[in-house]
């Protein structure tokens, strides 16, 4: 057994007779536990004594021959060297006692990280990042960084954020969408995980004002299905990424992540809207899903076995110019991926000719001339191409079972909320 | 040999003979080169004889037998898919042979990329933030993420872009290190891969109004030394894993990169002013070292083979609040990590004492109230600590003798620059 130097923040102290006991979160995601006898280790009793919860130390100590602490990793100290001491008593509670209210969470997040269940979820967090690259890149996809300052949207003008650039005005990247398509002019592959800025008003569990996501495209495609198949492979390979090297965060957070199996279950947007009705749920056949509707055909699908699935065909009134039209020209080729009940994932097949996309954008009452930029791309050879951006903080959600989208975020962007 | 499906771009088509040669640019960095003779593959060259300059597609190959060509990989061709015609000619020159001037080159870089020298470029670019997050993963770093758009700047007032966010006003996040400095509360080593938004007037060929940096945090450091051996570690890394596993990309650029070791030179701030001063340069004590100095410091220190080097001890009068101030107040530990006249990284120990933090921010003319949310965070146990950012086009840039900034990135947001 080699000595160890660890180092963490005080989270309980307590004492059992003439043993006191430390409890140190640290780098592990269940903290250090320290026993330290008064007759024996006289001198690091006495220090460890005088520690308030919230101090921060490093020690010295070796593995515990017998693990009895359910609490955590148990050690033998032989060094306490204490690196600063609170100022004030913490404003939360941090052994996970007392649980917060999600207010409190958001106000104190880089705080109560300390606390075991807080710091497996952003464990997992770094997790799903890594298991996306690893995906990515072991596929073929090179990683490329494009513009956040931009001078034309991709998502529609309503939800832009402006920004004074210089002497000009200029928004907020929605999203890669349009620099990532140019990028099938040299690449075959590219994938980028990106902040996403969108300046939507409402207030829901599901909608973060500055949000991240996995943002995937990939050229000389037969078809959609090439694309739908990036898109389940890469939650496969996240989930189990998860599963496999998460375990002691998963059992923290008490979440079961069962394997999944491909393929998802594709169901047309038309079908989608057959099953909602049935169900009395009011549908348009012209406009994208409600979050309500959503909600409840991720129950219907439950119900089969189905946790998450494709939703195809959307109508082309209801979706982005960038989108390939089928022949008839009312639907699409978007998809939604959606996972029990909410959309993780939006993409589809792009339309690679140059003169149906001008076309596309003239009828989506835009001015062509505002994406002159993007345009020329699609004069020199741009192959069929497709992809699909996935919301990081919407898949943690689901994958860990939170209620509200704001838990999967260390910094919360919404209506109300600019800092911390 | 097994037939393989490849696909990509028609950068240069010739005839020699009876034989048509077809490169053809994708995923490879060097091009694949298709040689096609009319009596053998008569259809196949018929196809080959009617694509255009920048056609897209694919085919079906095997390794040829005899690698004659220099310009490529070669293939014995059984079937070509063509996927897109350009329906303009490019207006660059794809193959190579003519140089592009670096408007042209940043005006038209989604399509330059099919370009060898161009592609070998961007693969590095993504190679260097793979060797990061690598080398940051097995030395404990966890990766988060931070809010670009914040209420209050790190680097003061003059550089912020503001933007409006709903009915505040708020501002684009020039670096992550307000944020990495309070989740040294509860994380002990964390790091980010990040863009910066600046809004500096000047155009130089080292600035970009919007770049990316590897920011770095790490708590319960002894000293400032504990950062600096972080830094040097993490580019020796990244250089070395880009001489081993880029060689055939380094090859195309002509770039010969040294094997680094460290420890890299610390020189001290005055040490700096003592030298520039010996050369007949103008510094001042009190004030950051200009771009000028810079550049003739990198050249004495290259005579003394010092290629990469800290500049540490910078002046509290030259340096954001939030570093740590010596005994004396005059001087800090902040440190700048040049790289052959260029700064590349720049960092420190922070001020970890919460009344010295508060006493600093007046001290720099700011107010408190504004970083209210920030310094509550030094009220709860927040260890010694330090980090740096460091920034990717810099890095690239020196690594790969670069002349300009720009060519370091896909997308350049300069002064003038908002498209592409």
């Amino acid at each position: 057994m080699t000595l160890q130097r660890l180092c963490g923040w005080v989270i309980r102290k307590a004492r059992v007779g003439r043993v006191l006991i430390l409890e140190v979160c640290g780098n592990n995601t269940k903290p250090y536990v320290l026993a330290l006898r008064e007759d024996r280790d006289r001198d690091l009793f006495h220090i460890a004594e005088g520690l308030d919860i919230g101090s921060a130390l490093c020690f010295e100590g070796d593995l515990a021959p017998l693990q009895r602490s359910k609490r955590g990793v148990e050690y033998s100290v032989s060094k306490i060297e204490v690196y600063a001491k609170p100022i004030e008593p913490l404003p939360v509670d941090i052994s996970g006692k007392v649980p917060a209210l999600l207010d409190t969470r958001i106000k104190y997040r880089w705080l109560l990280v300390r606390n075991p269940v807080e710091k497996a979820l952003f464990k997992i967090r770094a997790g799903v990042l890594k298991a996306a690259r690893k995906y990515l890149e072991d596929n073929g996809f090179i990683e490329v960084n494009t513009p956040k300052i931009v001078a034309a949207g991709a998502e529609g003008g309503a939800t832009l954020f402006k920004l004074q650039y210089f002497e000009r005005e200029a928004y907020l990247s929605q999203s890669p969408q349009l620099y990532k398509q140019m990028l099938i002019s040299s690449f075959e592959r590219v994938y980028e995980i990106t902040p996403y800025f969108r300046a939507e008003k409402y207030n829901t569990t599901r909608h973060l004002n500055e949000s991240w996501g996995i943002d995937v495209e990939q050229g000389f495609i037969n078809s959609l299905e090439d694309v739908l198949q990036t898109a389940e492979n890469l939650v496969v390979y996240i989930v189990d990424y998860v599963r496999l090297n998460y375990k002691e965060e998963l059992e923290i957070l008490g979440v079961d992540l069962p394997k999944l199996s491909t393929p998802f279950k594709r169901l047309k947007f038309t079908e989608a809207v057959e099953i909602l009705r049935s169900e009395g749920v009011e549908v348009s056949e012209t406009e994208d899903l409600s979050d309500v509707a959503e909600r409840k055909l991720g129950e219907v699908m439950a119900e089969k076995k189905h946790y998450l699935y494709f939703i195809t065909g959307f109508p082309w009134s209801s979706t982005g110019f960038y989108y390939m039209r089928e022949e008839s020209g009312v639907y699409t080729r978007k998809f939604d991926l959606d996972y029990r009940g909410l959309e993780i994932a939006s993409g589809g097949q792009r339309e690679h000719r140059y003169e149906k996309l001008v076309e596309a954008i003239r009828e989506k009452g835009l001015n062509p001339e505002n994406f002159e930029f993007y345009l020329e791309a699609f004069k020199y050879g741009l192959p069929p191409h497709g992809g699909f951006g996935m919301g990081v903080e919407r898949l943690i959600m689901k994958m860990l079972n939170l209620e509200n989208i704001r838990e999967a975020i260390l910094f919360v962007r919404d209506r109300t909320r600019l800092i911390p």
